[in-house]
């Protein structure tokens, strides 16, 4: 990239858009009943629906966001340590703009603004191209950010938004390595298989979250069905709300009915293993299938489990490396959980929809990372960046 | 990863395997003679030569690395950050193991033990692919290894030691993202090359290194020649040797012929441009694709350019983002390169050669990462690994 943007005009675009959108949010809602109406009449799940809808309260969320990236610092040429080695050099590591990200989600209209707050404010360049049942909102959304670029002198290169939904042209674009120095797909199975098939540039995976909570014997019992309904009725279509409780069979005859009922009474479907459907009327047979599944829907599998080394087993097995928790009150068992567990999140008597940059202390974040390299968890604005060494010296050779 | 081993043992395995390299040096020297016959009857160029020769020196130098990275202190599980968030949760950043590295690099018998050094003390497991020409020798170093961890009692699936040369299998060995977390390809452009086209898992690129020197108008002269020189002779083949110096057009008139003076007393072919050669009798002309090359050699390119602004433009057009050093006394100019060139490391006043997991304090190195993603410069055992979330909470719920 030639051209870098200073932190007060990053700051103003980013205020600037989030006033654009309020002051035009009628035309994105209009927008976006045409992409519910449309997206209905295709027969999109409920989940998806609840996914691309704008209601007013998401229109604020998406402004409130953009505000708040904007009083963020500016993680561009921050220098994040320095020392002298023995040399006499003075080297400091530098955070510096990855260059030209590429984004690929779902029809999620807010994602289409938070991708472009933290690749801008985190001074990359962006390619946003969204699920095509989003494709009138993102335009709506996409003309009011050019325009606040415009009027802020700033070239409107520095994001593109994509229509395009043809997998030979995305392909095409995956090769691209020398123009796009990075891709996060945000997504089902398939489009991050796709993804990780053809690029050439790195790929940051925003993968399911397949997230557990294991209720140890010493739990606390009223903290614990607490943790385990709200983990999931919460946000039931979100990455990191709950999709598998597993309970230790010493607490399982009484707790077990606690539990389902509980989830019965906030309408979530409980798919029980054997013992579980032995233990509560109301749960259904889990299948094969049911195990390691995402979901995103009020429905929750639960299983009961020997001892704390079969519920790591379990989640090793069927986890996806999002996030996992252990309600428990045994110091060693949260020590052997979080050790073995090497999850992207692994929380001790905590919900895991705590998984979340906001929660976390990032601030904002675009997404959550189950890939181990570069940024595993929430992705901020740091993770955007990356951190080159500018050394400092006084003619030294070698 | 199953199997986690603790720091005494990596660290008795370590020096063991260093103890058994000198013991049965004699017989690592015999096979490397073998290759280094094969390899001469087969045509190598001298510098390949010159990297896969073992002297005593270079397994003085394997044995003390080994040693050394045996003394670094632990990264695995090591706290990075602490805080505690709004909500009362107890947040912490810990380091944790990548998984599986696949490494795939040339014909350089010191790789596979540094390789293997790092990656075992990071707590991953490794599979090592060294270049053909070096099997003999790299089998001989395996055996060392696994006698080494056999005597530990640790598992041999700890470090795989791979011969295929075969492109079919290194294809498809590249597509099992399910077992292998990454890949750093460490070799010429072809290489790198392939590893990207064909990987389906995250890649580190450990590119070639056309690494610049800017000589501005107010350089010091004697300091400038004697970083210029040494930053090509004391190791023309590495990959953090200068191979292009860009000289200020108010100093050229008595610079040049000081500067080529001096390379060719250190026998190095100096390629000019048209005021070089006009400058300077020794130098011969340079061709198109002398700018941007990795010569490996003792031969380097000069050329005049008009002011900082163009050298900082030839660098980003012939660049490969490893290192660049300027050489100045005007601070502006000092802080304008270093803002506007983003190589993985960026001097001022020091030789290039200074870009080097030793020389900037990380202890030791696998290879310099010209990739933005994850690590970016020198890996070393930090780089090895990956950051996760630990969060202790008190019941939270949201």
């Amino acid at each position: 990239m030639r051209c870098s943007v200073n932190t007060n005009t990053k700051n103003a675009v980013l205020n600037d858009v989030a006033a654009r959108i309020e002051g035009d949010a009628r035309r994105v809602q209009r927008a976006n009943e045409e992409d519910l109406a449309a997206a209905r009449d295709a027969g999109l799940s409920d989940a998806k629906l609840r996914r691309l809808a704008l209601s007013d309260t998401s229109l604020a969320q998406m402004c409130a966001g953009l505000r708040q990236v904007a009083e963020l610092p500016d993680p561009v040429g921050r220098v994040t340590s320095e020392y002298t080695v023995p040399s006499g050099l003075l080297v400091r590591k530098v955070r510096s703009p990855l260059g030209v990200i590429l984004m690929i989600y779902e029809a999620r209209p807010s994602v289409t603004v938070d991708a472009f707050a933290l690749c801008f404010k985190s001074g990359n360049a962006c390619f946003l191209k969204g699920g095509r049942e989003a494709a009138r909102t993102n335009a709506a959304l996409a003309g009011l950010i050019n325009a606040a670029l415009a009027a802020h002198d700033v070239p409107r290169d520095v994001a593109g938004f994509l229509t395009t939904s043809d997998r030979n042209v995305l392909e095409e674009l995956l090769t691209l390595d020398q123009y796009i120095d990075l891709v996060i797909p945000r997504g089902g199975v398939d489009l991050v298989r796709f993804v990780s098939k053809h690029a050439r540039m790195p790929v940051v995976r925003h993968f399911q979250g397949v997230c557990h909570i294991f209720v140890d014997a010493s739990a606390d019992w009223d903290g614990a069905v607490e943790i385990c309904a709200t983990a999931k009725t919460s946000a039931p279509a979100t990455c990191n709300a709950v999709e598998a409780v597993l309970v230790h069979q010493d607490i399982a005859r009484e707790f077990i009915p606690r539990l389902v009922d509980r989830f019965g009474r906030d309408g979530v479907e409980v798919r029980g293993d054997v013992s579980v459907c032995a233990l509560a009327e109301r749960a259904i047979p889990a299948t094969d299938e049911d195990w390691g599944r995402e979901f995103l829907d009020l429905i929750v599998a639960v299983k009961v489990v020997s001892d704390i080394e079969a519920a790591i087993d379990h989640i090793r097995r069927f986890g996806s490396n999002h996030t996992d928790a252990i309600l428990t009150t045994t110091e060693d068992h949260a020590r052997l959980f979080t050790e073995r567990v090497c999850s992207s999140c692994t929380l001790v008597n905590a919900s895991t929809r705590f998984n979340d940059g906001f929660q976390l202390g990032l601030g904002a974040e675009i997404g959550i990372s189950t890939s181990r390299l570069h940024a595993y968890g929430p992705m901020g604005l740091e993770e955007l960046t990356t951190q080159r060494y500018v050394v400092r010296g006084a003619g030294q050779v070698r």
